[in-house]
């Protein structure tokens, strides 16, 4: 895989972004933003939700994982993609494939939530099981590399994947009229570099910030440190978020001075029934750290025109934290 | 009440739900249509849910009662307004007294649920306890009338709250692009009533549709014994629609032939399961009983346009119904 990722493992530019935009026009949904006064008033920010739960797969991934899809050429499409995920992205790439009617091979460790193994499936990818190990994971999806001539298309230190995360921002900031900042969560760091690349091209003025789980606060630790801090295991409700963030993820925090907000699992538990009682969302536990952050640190988006990535929706009705 | 009632009594006509449309608008939201391609798979027909969980006080609540308080002269509306109920119509008359600075005098029986309860008082309403019957809260109502003054705006047998509930459909059909069918929840028929109006007088071929809880279904007993029934003792988890259909609601049902679908509540529990699933909409139980209604009666629905009313997303997210 190395070799492979190293081909693609550069920071998107602006126009590359931009080429997104346009090659995932015809598949993706443009998603509403959503305001609440009452939300507006608990925050005193003026806040502009933008809805990714409503994205096709219910999540923001889709964006990433069809501009990757698009960008192949016919005799790569031919040979399919493959990525190793148990979750949104793995979802993702399967409906993308879907668009242009080629295979996608999603590597699922053991464990891994049903629900969520199912919905990859019946989105129509052909799934490899795997011991639940990054070396197994990466084996296998080796494996499948080898068989099938696939392509691989990783959630987050893929170029193409963070072009089309950017996306996002380009449409956050044409709906919105305009912001003075913007907030996403971080995990690998997709959706954060992607959307930093794109705000800060489109508008330098835009102050950008990150939310991270207490729990997993590597990206926090690594811009602290001044060096990519690899050692944090995971520890939170966000299951969206227990990536490690990945080194070109890392560098595009600094270049556009994201300043990551970390949370307790506890207040984003609390600020998602807020977002599901006022902004009637289904949003997943993930996608609330960012208001959590905004609540926890009112002094930095008083009276700023903010926005607020809400990036999936993919939650088990029965089995929610509270 | 009885002969102030006798005067607002009339059901609204086309031109006054135009009227109310205009009268409404710098108040209420423009709620988004939502589609899902699954949804759209399971039913067999093409879904255009009206996400009224998205209006102002979270239901479609506050369009009939913003109609009523901004069609009062000033000398009325200097006498403020008065309604019983425990739910989205107290909540919305608080809402849209507010928005002409005017009083809201709410009557709320003893043992409603304690969150709709602090909602309209947040709401900025003025609450008066009653004893948990019909008898009481009627008697409240015409004690707070007599001490203030204040104007009685009926949930749903007023014809200015008929006439706001209607707007939704002219909303409806524009956002659309025309329908072949639309379908609401039937409760005390305001909705059922306005829509049915608005809907056929832009276009008389739509056809229309109402859904009712098996264990509140006096409408569709009214419907088929040619007379109101008023012995139904409600017993269904859809609170919102407990309400016994009113007399000229139930005309306009008659006039306008909204065929009437019941729903058992463990069907509309899971249709509510759907909704937030797959639309990743908050909405309560009372606005499942549609698709669960849709579910239920594929074959009226297949291969049709059909506009779908989601009235609300007033839930508690610590009591959900499954």
């Amino acid at each position: 895989m190395s070799a492979q990722l190293a081909a693609v493992d550069a920071l998107p530019s602006l126009e590359q972004i931009r080429d997104a935009a346009a090659r995932i026009a015809p598949h993706a949904y443009v998603t509403p933003i959503l305001r609440s006064p009452a939300l507006d008033a608990l925050s005193g920010a003026q806040l502009h939700f933008k809805s990714e739960n409503l994205q096709r797969g219910g999540a923001f991934k889709f964006r990433g994982a069809c501009n990757a899809v698009w960008s192949l050429s016919d005799d790569e499409a031919a040979r399919g993609v493959v990525t190793h995920s148990s979750g949104n992205h793995g979802n993702a790439l399967a409906l993308a494939a879907a668009t242009r009617g080629i295979a996608a091979h999603v590597v699922v460790p053991e464990g891994a939530v049903r629900a969520k193994v199912e919905a990859i499936e019946r989105a129509g990818a052909i799934l490899h099981r795997c011991a639940p190990t990054q070396a197994a994971r990466e084996a296998m999806s080796h494996d499948v590399q080898r068989a099938t001539g696939a392509i691989m298309v990783h959630p987050y230190a893929d170029t193409r994947v963070m072009a089309g995360q950017g996306t996002l921002a380009l449409e956050l900031l044409r709906q919105s009229g305009g912001l003075d900042a913007l907030i996403t969560p971080v995990g690998g760091g997709g959706l954060a570099s992607g959307v930093a690349i794109a705000a800060h091209g489109v508008d330098s003025s835009i102050t950008l910030f990150g939310a991270e789980p207490q729990g997993a606060d590597d990206a926090a630790q690594s811009l602290a440190h001044g060096a990519r801090v690899a050692s944090v295991v995971p520890d939170t409700l966000c299951d969206g978020l227990r990536a490690l963030i990945g080194e070109r993820n890392l560098d595009a925090l600094r270049t556009y001075r994201v300043q990551v907000i970390t949370v307790a699992d506890a207040d984003t538990v609390a600020a998602m029934q807020l977002l599901w009682s006022e902004l009637k969302q289904v949003v997943e536990v993930s996608s609330a750290t960012v208001f959590a952050a905004i609540l926890k640190r009112r002094d930095l988006f008083a009276g700023k025109r903010v926005g607020v990535v809400l990036t999936g929706g993919n939650v088990d009705l029965h089995d929610l934290p509270w």
